[in-house]
Order: structure tokens, then C-alpha cells, then sequence
């Protein structure tokens, strides 16, 4: 069992953090100048662990062991949200760098082969989990031409002001590889409710996004009689509270839901709103309980139209992601390192956020290991995990990794 | 009685409408140049039926009677909407204007003295009632030299331009009127519903406007458990629900609400909203049936805060309007007229929108005479109603307009 060395991995972790720091948060978007710079301290710890380590055309972090035989391929992403956390992503990053430091320590893992990545623009600064998309295959270039940051700023300048424009990209080989691992944050609060210290992923959720849309008759809202109204926004308002009442008794034990946007027009006091639309977001680790749920969504628009006086219209908001299954082999060396190092304080969990691990699943066995988010704040300044989870995680990760690689 | 003349009425009405026409609209804001050239215009028609009429230091047009005796004061306003109709307020001043020119023609009525005014921006381009509060007394010098139109233009500008500031202020005689007569649209469609040509209006709406305000906690979409969310958003769609419930059962036959704004915040489709508010109007003839409905908010709102974990506040939005009663001789007066021209083809009923009336009531005894709006259309390019209807309007108007004079 490779022993992590915990003093080294939480100064790397606080190292990192000092890239862009906000009190205890982080300001590091992707491709920032503040966040290019982490990533060229990065390259030099990979280095200095043994790694060949580089950053590619479109800013990934990859370091590639020099070890023999398969690989277990450990990373997440060191990019922020634009107030994050300094655990967000970077947590898992700095787990691999440590894991593969700590096997090189050790007799038994001194052979075995860890790849790290830093996978860039998991939060989207200009294009959501495109590292890890261009790792795997996907042909990224005209997405990366067209996107752009909140400021307008091109993707492509970025990268030429960077000076990785045109830099090889990493990519996948895939008989390189076992398996992908990535450790993160929960970024909610189940394990600290249930008391536990380490959650093994089943799966990533899936999400739908609904806009749904309200068309009535815009009208003066003295004079017009409540029963010849055709009030958009009451629409809306009887419909969000029957939907809530609806998804209530469809709702697994993981089901969440959230309306984050409502807008009513025109949007003025005396006037009785002609449209209105809302923005359902729907999320469940389980593929037929969201179609179950769209299709209660699409019933009660149907009910709607056909009682009137205000129609309803429901359109996609946002493209689906289905849910993700995290391998079960995978799941088993995490839930056994668990076991080994804190017994029965773990347990089994969907992760109700995305991660890169989504992206990589369509081409590799992967696994994903949570810690604890204290009071399950998370992209926010005020995120933290304790540091006895900290380095707990790291080792159950590097023990997972281990028994990974020695059963390969 | 006197009869009016109801091809020269609908010709000058047709006429005013060329200042400004869109259409079958009209687009004549307060103070604008085509505004401005139109009260030159309709100074002129005042002055060609008898009366000495000028444009005061703030835009109304003020037209006063040779006759002898106390008289009755007839108006309403010429500005419009941004995109307004062609009757609202105008139908009023040309009431006056064609009133004043019948009586002329009458043996009986030569005598009478009837003054016409075209309030000033009684739809708030610059500042709402403005013209008929300074007429009332009110001091309004501060609030001109504050107020602006939506580009910015200062109305003191606005006054400059149009070669008016300075001109003395057109003041209330308390001892010269008897009374005061706003005829007027309906705006809404309940004459059109019931089949009355002419609504004898009892009272002026009172309106309040509240803002509820929802403070929650903003947090991760995916990673909060329903059951920890702290969801602004959704406890405002509950408020907002259970509201509606209770305003049914407390409202009146002339009460009407409006939910005109809704905004949650931060408006994103993954994060559980932090905040929302709503902008609630509430507007009923009785000021008490307000004063329940208005607790009826407060008592939801003490509910929800008592059970968490949203908390609620509720604070006035805009300053409340007091219900205003019109005076009972003048009901009589108006519904006699009616009665005579129309039997039974007549109605009492509350204006539930603003009148310069409800400024001139703490003055005067104050009258409104209704006529219906096809379709209850207002505040539209396609405000109408039918010439049928301007005309019986008019003649109602001119036989209530002798009587209260006669019996003065």
C-alpha cells in the first residue's frame, strides 16, 4: 500500500491556491494569465515527480508516467468558477500529482504507470469540459474557433496570448489505459449528513433543461376584469405550483429540480403580463425517471392548452446530458480502499454535478471518489473540506489506484 | 337642453388625432413638440367658442367662460401613452370644448359658464397628474425642476422649448365651480359586457403596490438536496399560489390584482435562487376591502417566516391611491342625463383606472361620465369606440353639464 506524504500534498494544495487567491476561494478561469501560470508551476511539479509533463494546444495539463506496463489515468481540473473554491476541480489534480509522487516512494507501485491531467474549461469559461473532449477524440477545433469568454474575448486569443496556440493536443491512446480516476469535492452535503468521509460514485447525473413558455394577453391590469384576463404570469404561477406537487410523487431519492429563471412581460406593475417563461432544470441519476418527469412536464402543458385561456409551450433550454454510470469495478477498489481506511464512514452516492469523468466514461472505465464539502457549500469562496478528509481521500484514492493497477 | 353637434365633435376629435396619428393611435406624449403644436391648436378652438383660453407655465391648456355665474369646469388630458389611443383623455377635452360651444348656442344655456382644461401629463411622461395638482394648489415647482421623461430630457427643458416656462400657472377659484366633469373611455370592457352604452362612475379605484421580497440561500442546483434548499424562487411561487386563494375569497366584485413583475436571482438554470421578489398592485373602490387584502399579505407573510426557511418582506412599492368617491349630486346629475337619452341602456361603476378626477376631487364635487371601449382596449393603437357612442357621450354630458348648472 503506497503511502501518501500528507504535509507535501496540503502545501501543494495551498500552492496552488495562492494562484489567483480570494481570501480562502480562488479567481482562476481558464486561460487566464493567473491561471496559465498555475498551469506552468503544474508542469514543474509533474516534472519534478518523474512525469513528461506539458501543456497542450488548448491548455490541458498532461503528465505522462514513465512507468511500464497500463495506466491508471487520475486528474479533474485546476480552472475556477469566476468567485470558486479552492478544492473545485484542483483538489483531484493535486491527488495525482501526490499519488504518483507517493507510488514512486514505494517498492510495490514504484512500476506502475499514473498519468495526470488538468483537464482545461470544465466550468466553461469558454467552452464546457473541453479538455477532456478534445482528449477524447471529439474534433474540437471549430468549437474552440467560436468560443468566446463573458468579455467577448475569442478562445483563440487566449490560447495565442498564452503561447500554447498551436501546441500538440493531448490525446487518448486507448490501450494505454485501465482506467480513469477522479477524485473531487461532493459540492453538496449528503456525506456530511450521513456522517460519513468518503462517497463512491455510482453515477453522474443526467440533466434536462426546459424552458417553458407562457402566451396570454397583455392588458391593463386596472380595467381588465380578473375573469376576462388571460394573465400569463398567474399562468406560470398555477403551473410551477402544480409541477411542484406533481414532481413530488415522481421524485427518487436523488431527483432534484430548480426553477432559476422566470421572467414576466413586460414587467410592469399595472400591466398584466401578455408572456411569461420560466427555466426548468432536472437532474436524476436514472435516465427513465427524467423521461418520466419531462413527461409530466409535457402533460400538464397539455392540460394547460386545453383548459386555457393562456397557452404553454415547452422547448429544450439546454442539450440533455444523460446520466453517466461509473464502472463497477471501479466502484468496488474505491468502496474496498474505503473499507480498509475508514470503515463503514463511507458510502455509496449519484454526484449531482458534472465532471469530466462524464466526458471520459464514453471511452474508459471510470470511477469517482468524493470528500466531504463542509456544509456543502460549493463554488463559492467559502468552500472547504476538512484537512483530516483532505488526506483521507488521498489515500483511499492512492490505495484504490494501487489495487486498481495491480488487478489490470 | 342644449343639443351638441355631433359632426363638429367628431371632426375636431379626428382633427386632434391628426397630432400625432399612427394609425388609428396616436403617439402624443406630454410636452413633445406634435404636443405642444396640438395645444396651440386646440388654444385656438377654445378661443373660437367664446372662451379665454391660454397655455399655462406647465402645458395645460386652460379655457375660461365669459358667462356669468359660477361654472362648471370640463376636462380631462391630450398627452397619450407611448403608444396610445385616440380617445383616452382627448374624447374628455373635446367633450368640453363642443359643451361649451352647444350651450352658446342655446337660449337657455347662452348664460352658463363652462371652463375646459387639458391637464398637463396625466400619464406621467414627466410627471403623472402634474397639470391638475398644480391646479389644485399643490406646490409642484420642485417636482418640475426634478422630473424627467425616459430619454432624460428635464421637463424644464421640455417647458423651455416650447416657449411655456414662466407663464403664470392656471389656479383654482374654489368659489368660481360649482363643480368639475370628467367624461371619459372605460378602458375596460365591462359596458361593452353588460350592453350599457354610458357608465356613471361611483368612484375612482384606490390602488396599493407592494413588494415581496424572498430571501433565501443561492446554491448548487445538482448538490443541494431538495430537503436543505433554502429555495427563494420556490417559496415565492408558493406565496404567490396561496395569494391567489386567498384573494378570491376576499375579493369584491370590483377587485382586481396584478403579480406585474417577478424576478429571481441570480436567474441562472443551476443555481437554487438565493432571492426573488414579486411587485403586487391591488385595486378596489372600498378602502377597507384594500386594508384586508393588503393584511391578508402581511398574515402570509408572518406565516411563512414563522415556518421557514425562506424568509418573506413586505414594503410598499410605489405610494398607495386612497379610493375617491364622486359626489353623489354629481352621480345623480349624470345618471338622469342618461336615464333621459338612453333609458336603462345606462350603469353605476367604479373606474378602476387613474383620473385627473381623483386629483380635482379634494377640491370640488367631481363627476365621470363613461362611455364603452370596444373590446375594452386601451393604452393600444386599437383603443375605439364606436361614433354611436362618442356622440350619445357628449349629448349625456352637455344635459348633466346643464342641469348641474342650473340646479347650482
Amino acid at each position: 500500500m503506497p503511502a501518501i506524504n500528507p504535509q507535501r500534498l496540503l502545501n501543494d494544495l495551498k500552492q496552488l491556491r495562492t494562484f489567483g487567491a480570494h481570501g480562502n476561494g480562488v479567481v482562476r478561469l481558464a486561460l487566464s494569465p493567473i491561471d496559465i501560470e498555475s498551469r506552468r508551476w503544474l508542469v514543474g511539479r509533474l516534472t519534478e515527480a518523474g512525469l513528461e509533463a506539458r501543456i497542450d494546444g488548448i491548455g490541458t495539463v498532461f503528465g505522462r508516467s514513465r512507468g511500464k506496463g497500463r495506466a491508471l489515468l487520475i486528474g479533474s481540473h485546476t480552472d475556477t468558477q469566476p468567485t470558486g473554491g479552492w478544492l473545485d476541480g484542483a483538489m483531484g489534480v493535486i491527488y495525482g500529482l501526490e499519488i504518483a509522487r507517493a507510488f514512486r516512494e514505494s517498492p510495490e507501485t514504484r512500476d506502475l504507470a499514473v498519468d495526470v491531467a488538468s483537464w482545461i474549461d470544465e466550468e466553461g469559461t469558454f467552452a464546457g469540459f473541453i479538455g477532456s473532449r478534445s482528449f477524447c477524440g471529439e474534433p474540437v477545433s471549430e468549437v474552440v474557433a467560436r468560443a468566446r469568454n463573458r468579455e467577448g474575448q475569442p478562445m483563440s486569443d487566449a490560447l495565442r496570448a498564452a503561447g500554447i496556440a498551436g501546441h500538440p493536443l493531448a490525446q487518448m491512446e486507448p490501450s494505454r489505459y485501465v482506467a480513469y480516476l477522479e477524485p473531487h469535492i461532493e459540492q453538496g452535503g449528503r456525506l456530511e449528513a450521513a456522517g460519513k468521509r468518503i462517497g463512491v460514485v455510482t453515477s453522474i447525473v443526467g440533466i434536462r433543461e426546459l424552458r417553458i413558455a407562457f402566451r396570454g394577453q397583455q392588458n391593463h391590469a386596472g380595467t381588465t376584469p380578473m375573469e376576462v384576463r388571460r394573465d400569463a404570469g398567474a399562468a406560470l404561477i398555477r403551473f410551477a405550483s402544480a409541477m411542484d406537487g406533481a414532481f413530488r410523487a415522481l421524485a427518487g431519492p436523488q431527483t432534484v429540480w430548480n426553477i432559476g429563471r422566470v421572467e414576466f412581460s413586460p414587467g410592469s406593475a399595472s400591466v398584466v403580463p401578455g408572456a411569461a417563461e420560466m427555466v426548468l432544470q432536472v437532474r436524476d441519476p436514472e435516465a427513465a425517471r427524467l423521461d418520466a418527469l419531462e413527461a409530466k412536464v409535457t402533460a400538464l402543458a397539455d392540460a394547460a392548452n386545453a383548459a386555457g385561456p393562456v397557452g404553454v409551450s415547452v422547448a429544450p433550454f439546454d442539450d440533455p446530458v444523460a446520466p453517466t454510470v461509473m464502472h463497477d469495478d471501479m466502484q468496488n477498489h474505491i468502496a474496498r480502499a474505503a473499507e480498509r481506511h475508514v470503515p463503514g464512514a463511507w458510502m455509496r452516492m449519484a454526484s449531482a454535478a458534472g465532471h469530466d469523468a462524464q466526458v471520459v466514461a464514453a471511452r474508459l472505465p471510470c470511477g469517482m471518489l468524493f470528500v466531504p464539502s463542509i456544509a456543502g457549500i460549493s463554488h463559492d469562496f467559502a468552500e472547504d473540506t476538512s484537512e483530516d478528509d483532505i488526506v483521507l481521500g488521498c489515500q483511499v484514492a492512492a490505495t484504490a489506484a494501487a489495487s486498481i493497477l495491480q488487478n489490470a
